[in-house]
């Protein structure tokens, strides 16, 4: 890694530069690979990121799909954020969180071993858990309203303060950094929760996951979440990632990510951005 | 890995035989090993292991001290749950959860590829990220209230139905699943809430940190959470792994141990299991 910090300006400006909002989700699975890559991990990452550079502003290796690889996969996923460079926020999405002296060590891995921008954390154990991942130059991304069904199960619990469990989480632990160095995770399959979240906090970065597979509406959250900086890493892994299962998967990963660019200029002409 | 469940029958056989209800959390840093490993971290793991063998019912590798480590610490965390073998639950001490997909990888990698027994799960993102960990034979332990000051900011809050989030928490996941297959962390540091949640929960196993380094009383804990299988995983690391920084660390650690289980004792002959 070179010594550019991949700041706050420094996404509005990859905004600008690709025309993008996108985020390529690199949860690689060994059994979705197409057969020309003969079970080749790592090539298969770097073809999708040669195809895809210039279509987004940010690359997202899923932690797990490595680790279930075992040493191996350890050692694809260090040469892939390698691979990737400086050019782009590499975002750890590993979901971390732990007391302080463990919390440090996850720091320690993601940020100083992989090299990584940001990283994912889970907020349930509280401040002391998170703080250890603020390091200079680097994105903590809080857990908030995630896209899957059990995000009703306790994020959406009102608490007796009358806010909403991510609502109070968003409100606490925003007092922990500043929107320079704190991002939540808010699904896409929720767009008024996003337009809220929005208004609450106008500077932040919201991390949007949940388009695509998983069925979230682009139009909808862009149109909700946007703000003048942009504000959006919008994220899709399964959809580009596995756009064709034949020789040609990089080059429909490129054209995957390109329709998504193309659905995200009217929203970035109405900002002024493009 | 042999056939033999570690299942809840085995972990009651276990204390009776060890007189114990310790588990010796490995969070192996490099920087705290004795002099005389000259920075071997799996050989200190296995003097640690063979020193403590009969004085303990688990051992928890913390996931985030070999990720620190990079790809060789993968590796030696491998090589270290190997060397545990089938006479001790091993609990992957790693916090995850994710959406189904990628919970289902997580799982892939603690129990098929490194062979552990249980799970520590962080339940935020709800059930069907919770769900993929529950695999036949498999543990899932499930983050209640934790041992850190952090335990306060969201953990405790109260919800409108008047449960508090932690309660609210063991009271759904323990629908999840059954004692047989589900345990909750609750740390040491909260004697009272341990006590209450054993009236509430007569049957489950709680895996219990916080004694040692974070200050957690273990005579009262005992007191408040143990049921008549034992029911208490109580863990102990830094003052294990680090009772000597000498040459002795391995008998330090084995002394340790032992100081204890005569704790443990008196509470063991109580509910009559030794």
């Amino acid at each position: 890694m070179s010594d550019t910090t991949r700041n706050k300006s420094f996404l509005t400006e990859k905004i600008r530069e690709t025309q993008s909002l996108l985020c390529v989700g690199l949860d690689t699975v060994m059994s979705r690979l197409p057969s020309s890559v003969q079970g080749d991990v790592l090539s298969f990452n770097k073809a999708i990121i040669d195809a895809t550079r210039e279509d987004c502003i940010a690359y997202k290796p899923n932690f797990a799909f490595y680790e279930a690889m075992g040493t191996e996969g350890w050692s694809i996923l260090e040469a892939t954020i390698r691979y990737i460079g400086d050019q782009h926020l590499i975002i750890a999405d590993a979901k971390r969180g732990d007391i302080g002296n463990t919390s440090r060590m996850y720091a320690e891995a993601v940020f100083h071993r992989l090299g990584c921008d940001a990283i994912t954390v889970n907020p349930y154990m509280g401040e002391d858990c998170v703080r250890p991942f603020y390091l200079d130059g680097k994105w903590v991304i809080i857990l908030a309203l995630t896209s899957n069904a059990g995000s009703h199960d306790f994020q959406k619990q009102t608490l007796s303060n009358g806010q909403l469990l991510y609502q109070e989480i968003m409100n606490v632990s925003a007092t922990w950094g500043s929107a320079e160095d704190t991002m939540f995770v808010l699904g896409a399959t929720h767009p008024s929760e996003v337009e809220a979240c929005r208004k609450a906090f106008p500077d932040h970065f919201f991390l949007i996951p949940g388009v695509g597979a998983q069925g979230g509406d682009l139009n909808a959250i862009c149109e909700a979440g946007m703000n003048q900086q942009g504000g959006l890493l919008i994220n899709a892994s399964r959809s580009i990632l596995y756009a064709s299962d034949g020789p040609d998967f990089a080059e429909a990963a490129h054209q995957e990510a390109s329709r998504m660019n193309q659905q995200f200029k009217p929203h970035l002409q109405r900002i002024g951005l493009v």
